[in-house]
């Protein structure tokens, strides 16, 4: 979508624009790193687009789409250390690249910081945004304990997943949107639509990114078809597969898990996956939370051409092949 | 001080009343835990008495003293596990106690409740506690990461241990007091002067700290005497003797350092810092940073007898045995 690159443009220029203090250098330096790794940025863009869509204009809504951004990468440096990870985007995390201790306190000084952003919105729109801002923040925490508990678990059910993807990503969609709305003082309906279609398109998408590890087209994937399998997650076409599995069915999936030929598990995965019809299934979920988000676009009280830009976008998310 | 028992009860009941919810219970189990394990919540306290000393009620700062208090706990669990602290309290940390990747998130969650907990304050006393409070909790972390940065250093000179303890400790007493004064709608100049009474007064108390570490009167302490420096910490002590060593005498230091003979290397350390005046250079620059902290409070624009509540636990902070 070339429309979104100007945005995209725009929030690395205001990103590059943070300053942070020469010292404490261990403290600092790792934020000006992480922030300078990339993105896709699809956050922030999201609050620009909802504050142009209720009548404001992206610059009024800059730091709270900054304040989003910076919000999520101070999630990604403790996900990245509870998740032993080595690295994000080809760069090296930033426990591993400093330590442990490092990333805990630049990763709170991250988070505060995205508070600082928040309170530069006007002083009356504050305690809305904050309040929305606030319980956001518990969920996608609450999101991030949840996977983490799954881990141990192996009665997970689907409609718990979805809950967990809900939490641990896609309120946070909806907080950039609805925070868009806030700047742009759009009504408290409008503001409930879009952060619904926020909500909706995140798990939607969540779903998408579980089907393409194992689906997308080798060619355009550009990361290994299979990474899911091959680790063992617990994704939804796994919790999908478990619930339509005869008796025999799910030995043979537990046994897959323990195959040490890569490309033997991911093929026979795929063929037990394909007879259980996983993909059709899980797609017909996604596009029940799709039709949602498409809904929730309708129902907001403004002219139908100021949608274009963000149906583009969903469209534009849903159509991907990477 | 009995009259600070009340005020005590009346922080220990609000901060019971916390209601976390029961699940993800890896999440929210820690911080019932946490806070229930007690503390001298003095910080808290300091926002109550602020408060009141404005004309405002302990009621109406309620929960502005509760974000205090919620926060300095966040920045204990987290701290604890940079310091691999097994106890706290004489009970276990909670990374002890559950995981680290419990502590981690665990802590997150509770620095997210302190902002929930300030936003209770009246929509338009947001803006200036919010600022406050992120410049705050800004700076306590720089302190934690300068305090660690010390650890690796051997050329710390007094002035950076007073500011790496000013921002570690000093200006959460600051920021408790001035929230108070928010939340009784007091002068700026009189937010200022509240401000700097908790700065000067919190490094004063932790220069206390550091002397009570080994000139404490053993039977009234309750810890062993000397514990810093059987730990080979960097105290103000420590800093001011080698500040004033002879080369020979800082060579002795260096080599109690080693001295595995705890009850030794604790009385030979005394007697030297003792030669070099160590306790009275100490409790000099404490007492600099209390009468500060005096005159700050006496430039405060209010009735002398309503300062007297703050001036009695200043008295009672700098008398204390332990």
């Amino acid at each position: 979508m070339t429309e979104l690159k100007a945005y995209t443009a725009l929030i690395e220029t205001e990103l590059a624009k943070i300053e942070f203090p020469e010292s404490p250098s261990q403290l600092y330096d790792p934020l000006r790193y992480f922030l300078g790794i990339g993105g896709k940025r699809i956050r922030p863009i999201l609050t620009l687009l909802s504050a142009e869509l209720f009548g404001s204009t992206a610059n009024k809504a800059l730091s709270q789409a900054l304040c989003i951004e910076v919000f999520h990468n101070f999630t990604l440096i403790h996900d990245d250390i509870m998740d032993a990870a080595p690295m994000r985007r080809n760069m090296k995390t930033v426990h591993e690249k400093w330590n442990q201790d490092v990333a805990i306190l630049s990763g709170d000084v991250l988070m505060i910081k995205a508070y600082q952003l928040l309170g530069k919105i006007e002083p009356k729109l504050l305690p809305p945004a904050f309040e929305l801002f606030n319980k956001t923040a518990i969920e996608v925490c609450e999101g991030q304990q949840i996977d983490m508990d799954f881990e141990e678990r192996s009665d997970v059910s689907i409609d718990e997943y979805i809950e967990m993807i809900r939490l641990k990503t896609s309120v946070l969609l909806g907080c950039a949107l609805e925070i868009g709305a806030i700047v742009a003082e759009a009504s408290s309906e409008n503001r409930s639509h879009i952060y619904n279609f926020g909500q909706h398109i995140g798990i939607a998408f969540q779903i998408q990114d579980d089907l393409l590890d194992l689906y997308a087209n080798p060619e355009k994937f550009g990361k290994q078809v299979g990474g899911d399998v091959i680790a063992n997650k617990k994704t939804i076409l796994h919790l999908t597969a478990l619930k339509h599995a005869s008796l025999e069915q799910r030995e043979v999936i537990k046994q897959l898990q323990n195959e040490n030929n890569v490309e033997l598990k991911v093929d026979r995965t795929r063929r037990l996956f394909d007879q259980l019809d996983v993909r059709s299934f899980c797609e017909a979920r996604m596009q029940e939370h799709y039709a949602i988000a498409l809904k929730s676009l309708e129902m907001i009280d403004v002219d139908a051409s100021k949608k274009e830009a963000l149906v583009g976008l969903a469209v534009f998310l849903m159509n991907r092949e990477v």
